[in-house]
């Protein structure tokens, strides 16, 4: 597993018990539906060939063990529920991708592009139940049944609510009359839901105290807003080889992120309608984006995103302070909302 | 809901309570999603408007709730599996129409034509999802929790089980080295084993007798191979009123099914090439088809289909007799597998 430079040092080490534990849930499966997932998960090339160093950043699971760690002192119990989290995470990309028509990801060509649409969605639905079915290794760590099956309650409903997301995402494409309130009703589904939900839950894995379990939820409803602005902003101004997306790539899919969301309600008449434009007819071309590019300039779409993603990040860290955990928990937590507030790729 | 002429009784009963406990489950949705679900189920048209009497026929549910009444006198406490259950084959059908571009379903617009295919996969993905979500409610029949999560994992490796069955059925139509071997294999995953676990499902839910519900979980194989080459026969020479299929249809999709199989591995050389030719060229036309029914009138396709549907009634029908119920629940069972072997629709 490559090291990802510029993460917070508890996610490299988070990431690596992620990866074993995702490894052990697909040992026994012998199926090629399982190599189109160890494909999507960066471990083997389409040829089923070993690889190394592409995994993604982990960001739900580390999320996961650190509220587990935090409220108990150890994270291991947590790693069914922080290895299932990641698998709905990977289901939506794979089931993203056909929907988008994406040909690559992360520098990569996208599962559909290889083994088509129809095998695609099959690998991405079969890859959501097994995040059901990795959940039953909670048992090996002595959890409860009953809080078993809450947790898996939970993270059922969370998928659905991500599923709720994607739909108004792709309902939104579409649209013009979407304002900041649609957008944040989107990425609450899309994103937040379940980045709260792995804190949610790595909490309840590690303590009794319901009260507790719900801080770090907000909190990790806060960072995953704060998390999709952030990669709205990269989906336009990012840097193609750290995001893996060429410049103005949302712009091209037409997509409705918060900087073109905010455009459309703060331009003037004239702006507004030349964004409209540009969106309405068919085939972005480089002249389109840089038009768009320069609506949303004019706005100051970019600072206002920045701003935004920092306001929730604000949130998240004033709810970190006032968690009765240990003074090494809380900087972890400090050092990884700062993180996803900055960071740059 | 319409009486489907010609269902055995006990399937009419079962199939109303199934519809209502479905409707419970969906009550507290809103949202487009479910409003898509409830139309692919028959409730509403496209535009939201109650319909009546477009259910199919709920043979998985029936099934399950048949089981559970001849082990323990009363059907009530599986009716949440039931349901999972027959969400779990509702989603898969809605896949499956995406995957094989297929437009039309029992005479009505599939979910995909009507919502285009990047909704109907989320629709088809939160579907599976909400199946786990409606075991939740077997808590309220006084089920164990143990068993309770029990029938979670068996439902939820049964559904990778007919994904894996989907993705053989898909990578078959490019092939034409797949002889009745594979055929079974395909089929065992694609349909039996959804049908094998709602009786296994149904009978564990009523019994602590493993032994017990592990004959009906082999009675629902048998009973689910004979159901899918029934429907494979239905799918070449089905009446299309009764079917909502016309004649040919299997056909005019490549589709590798039984009738297809037998021919590959039974003809003379000429009329093996003569059906390869046909299924090879883009376009399978009127014509086309007409060829490929005259080789399959040449081999006895047809007959053998008949036989080897009847062949695995028989095999459940001698099971059904050694089991140790209450002789009605056995007749009850009986009328199902006879039912199943000589359906014609």
């Amino acid at each position: 597993m490559k090291l990802i430079t510029g993460l917070p040092s508890v996610f490299e080490r988070y990431r690596s018990v992620t990866e074993s534990e995702l490894k052990a849930i697909l040992a026994d499966r012998h199926f090629p539906l399982y190599d189109m997932m160890k494909y999507h998960l960066g471990w083997i090339d389409e040829k089923g060939r070993v690889v190394n160093g592409l995994s993604g950043k982990a960001v739900r699971p580390s999320l996961c063990l650190l509220a587990c760690e935090a409220v108990s002192g150890e994270y291991q119990r947590a790693l069914p529920a922080a290895a299932a989290i990641e698998l709905v995470h990977n289901f939506s990309l794979i089931h993203d991708d056909i929907q988008d028509d994406d040909r690559e990801r992360r520098h990569r060509l996208t599962v559909w592009s290889i083994w088509g649409k129809p095998q695609a969605i099959n690998a991405g639905t079969a890859m959501r139940i097994l995040a059901g079915l990795a959940l039953l290794r909670l048992k090996e760590h002595n959890i409860p049944i009953q809080k078993q099956l809450l947790v898996q309650h939970i993270i059922d409903e969370s998928s659905l609510t991500l599923i709720e997301g994607q739909y108004l995402d792709i309902s939104y494409e579409s649209r013009f009359d979407i304002g900041v309130t649609d957008y944040l009703e989107m990425i609450s589904k899309k994103t937040a839901s379940l980045i709260a939900t792995a804190m949610y839950v790595g909490a309840l894995l590690g303590t009794e105290d319901e009260t507790l379990a719900k801080s770090f939820r907000d909190i990790g409803r806060n960072l995953g807003l704060a998390f999709q602005i952030k990669d709205d902003i990269f989906g336009i101004w990012g840097d193609e080889v750290k995001t893996g997306k060429p410049l103005g790539s949302d712009v091209k899919h037409r997509k409705k992120t918060f900087p073109v969301v905010y455009a459309l309600e703060k331009a003037t008449v004239d702006l507004r309608e030349e964004l409209i434009d540009v969106y309405s007819n068919g085939g972005i071309e480089r002249d389109g984006v840089g038009r768009v590019m320069s609506v949303l300039d004019a706005v100051g779409a970019q600072y206002r995103a920045q701003r935004m993603a920092e306001k929730y990040c604000c949130e998240a860290m004033k709810s970190i302070d006032k968690l009765n955990i240990l003074p090494l928990a809380k900087q972890d937590l400090r050092d990884v909302a700062q993180f996803l507030a900055e960071r740059n790729f």
